[in-house]
């Protein structure tokens, strides 16, 4: 199969590339380094030492034997976006091409405004190409868990049957998302929807738990392979987050109570599910949405777990209550459905103390590396609010 | 009250600052003037007559003695809208500065990208202005009916309970629009409703019905001020169409069998309607939609109308069924609830056989200016399909 990956240089886009190219896929990666840029702006880096594309399509043919395409572009640019895929004519699309950071969105006016021209925009130009060029194409998009919120009903998957007034229908389950990042998600998946029931394209819109974990089959073959790993207030998803702190003899930030609870999964089965979904794809016309997450925890079991964990291996970890920076319900119900993956064949890897501990093994070697100064949070949903003090 | 309007050179946006000037209110005006861009793009023109807005202003300066202040800027400029907003400090801003052609943003990627930067970064930029300089201010937002789409259930005023699984929640209604534009009306209700929860503001969302009619008390107490009437097939709405089909002896441009049904209200309405809520605003923190139609007809009865009411003053009218250029039920439930504006006070002028046989008239008066090419449909949802044939 011809995969186009877009955001193919990122945390999830680089693993993914390789692992389809490993198993013999022709693999063309899009990516515009803004995640790069951004880390440049803010003075911040990923833990590990990642090289430059070129380089890590140069170390990948010479450990796999597998050239991948590279190509270097922004998708808010319809004209780029149309040639690549015309001249592609890829099988799939896998869409991580987008500003990816709730905090980021939340900076300001700015920030939000990019965030939103560049995701909803950049899927719009992808969407255009794709009707006109290769319709039957499948795109697999991420999308995130937090498009739903925090609803006090069970979350489905996508579409939730409604019985109102003594007549039913099937619809679009409602979302009430918690940050602008997070709407240009809601916003993408109306566009992606109308675009199957319209035009007759198929898509699976993977709304994605929290991802945590360093390393894939791919990655752990050569150091020049491995992929990022953010921890800053910004990029960093919070147990990356808190593996890190804990090494450092950072207090484990928890945001208020830590009651708030999202879906979790590990990095190794973003790939395994994003495979899933490209290797049974959606049909000509259909908007299939899977919740892609294996467990779900609250903030304060995650910090409670790396405490223990770190404890096991002799690392002492405080843990700190601070001002909520973001405004969301610290304690709430949270029972969203994911059983399509697994009826697909999702083998989940889960989170336990070894997880962690390898976690901290990883971070440990590239310790000299952390900035300290990006891990406290100073972006805050509201202008003006504290941020970061210890309650 | 100091109120900002947004679009105030348009079709609505012009009657309705003719109308809070005339109470006294402090308005305030910004257009781009793109819809009058937009109709010398396409060899297109309101069918009425208007003045440029310097002249309007002008005119109505001379018969009501009151200023209406003006500004020249487009909303995706986030400073120009900041500047707007900082400096004219509005008791309640009313927001028709967007795209609002469902066709215009079908026609191809570039006026689909256009329609979701212009409609959905715009309104953006005026939250973070409100929520920096005028968090108290009341955004009166015109959304549409077609946000919702035609669900198989009765649709309700923004928000539904749903009791699933033995619990319960009052979510956003689920949206399954028809066009891209009308999907940019979605964003922009997610984005509102994000910053009234998040930020506090207050907002109405006004789910608009399709809007008729030529003339309101203002734009009929002088020439000078009448308002812009579109009839061609990317900016004119279904009756204002029919009516100037009707006097040009063209038959009137039913799409597909003309089951599909929407909600309707006079332009007299919709001023009677923002009147209402501006006079009534949200509470700080409420994200507030009103269903704002009258009545709901299908398309045939329309049709029908129009033929009935022409035959009166002797205009002969056929009907002609076309190839449906967009896609859409033609046959469909449809009960939207509209009980709010009502219950604050909405006195409605109902559509019949006089007001249709009115508007006859006035179109007459204009009818040397129609121009005939303008109003086959050529524009369609799928590339390549037919439209505009006669079946």
């Amino acid at each position: 199969m011809r995969v186009l990956i877009l955001g193919g240089d990122g945390y999830l886009g680089w693993p993914t590339a390789m692992r389809f190219s490993a198993r013999g896929h022709e693999v063309t990666v899009v990516d515009n380094f803004s995640r790069r840029r951004w880390h440049k702006e803010h003075g911040t880096d990923s833990l590990t030492p990642i090289r430059s594309l070129e380089e890590r399509l140069a170390a990948w043919a010479e450990v796999s034997g597998n050239q991948i395409v590279s190509h270097a572009g922004d998708l808010v640019d319809g004209d780029f976006v149309e040639r690549i895929v015309a001249d592609g004519k890829p099988d799939a699309v896998i869409h991580y091409g987008e500003q990816p950071s709730a905090p980021y969105s939340m900076m300001g006016r700015e920030q939000a405004v990019e965030t939103q021209h560049k995701n909803v925009i950049g899927t719009l130009n992808l969407l255009f190409a794709m009707r006109d060029h290769v319709p039957e194409c499948h795109l697999v998009k991420l999308g995130t868990m937090g498009e739903y919120g925090t609803p006090n009903i069970d979350i489905e998957e996508g579409f939730i049957e409604i019985e109102h007034k003594g007549r039913k229908d099937t619809l679009p389950f409602p979302k009430m998302p918690g940050s602008l990042y997070h709407l240009s998600k809601v916003h993408d998946s109306h566009n992606i929807h109308f675009a199957c029931r319209i035009w007759g394209l198929r898509s699976t819109d993977l709304n994605q738990g929290v991802v945590y974990g360093i390393e894939t089959d791919e990655t752990a073959q050569d150091e020049r392979l491995c992929t990022r790993f953010d921890y800053d207030e910004l990029f960093g998803t919070v147990l990356n987050r808190f593996c890190v702190q804990a090494v450092i003899g950072h207090p484990l930030t928890v945001y208020g109570t830590g009651g708030q609870t999202r879906g979790f999964l590990n990095i190794r089965d973003t790939l395994q599910c994003v495979e899933l979904a490209v290797d049974n794809p959606a049909e000509a016309g259909e908007f299939r949405v899977f919740n892609q997450f294996t467990e779900h925890f609250s903030v304060a079991e995650l910090a409670d777990l790396v405490q223990r964990s770190a404890g096991e291996v002799g690392i002492e970890v405080e843990i700190d209550h601070l001002d909520n920076p973001r405004v969301e319900a610290e304690e709430h119900y949270y029972n969203p459905v994911h059983t399509k993956l697994l009826d697909l064949g999702l083998q989940p890897s889960y989170l336990g103390d070894e997880l962690v501990r390898s976690m901290l093994k990883a971070i440990e070697a590239n310790r000299d590396r952390v900035i300290e100064s990006a891990i406290d949070p100073r972006t805050t949903w509201k202008p003006g609010s504290p941020a970061g003090a210890p309650r």
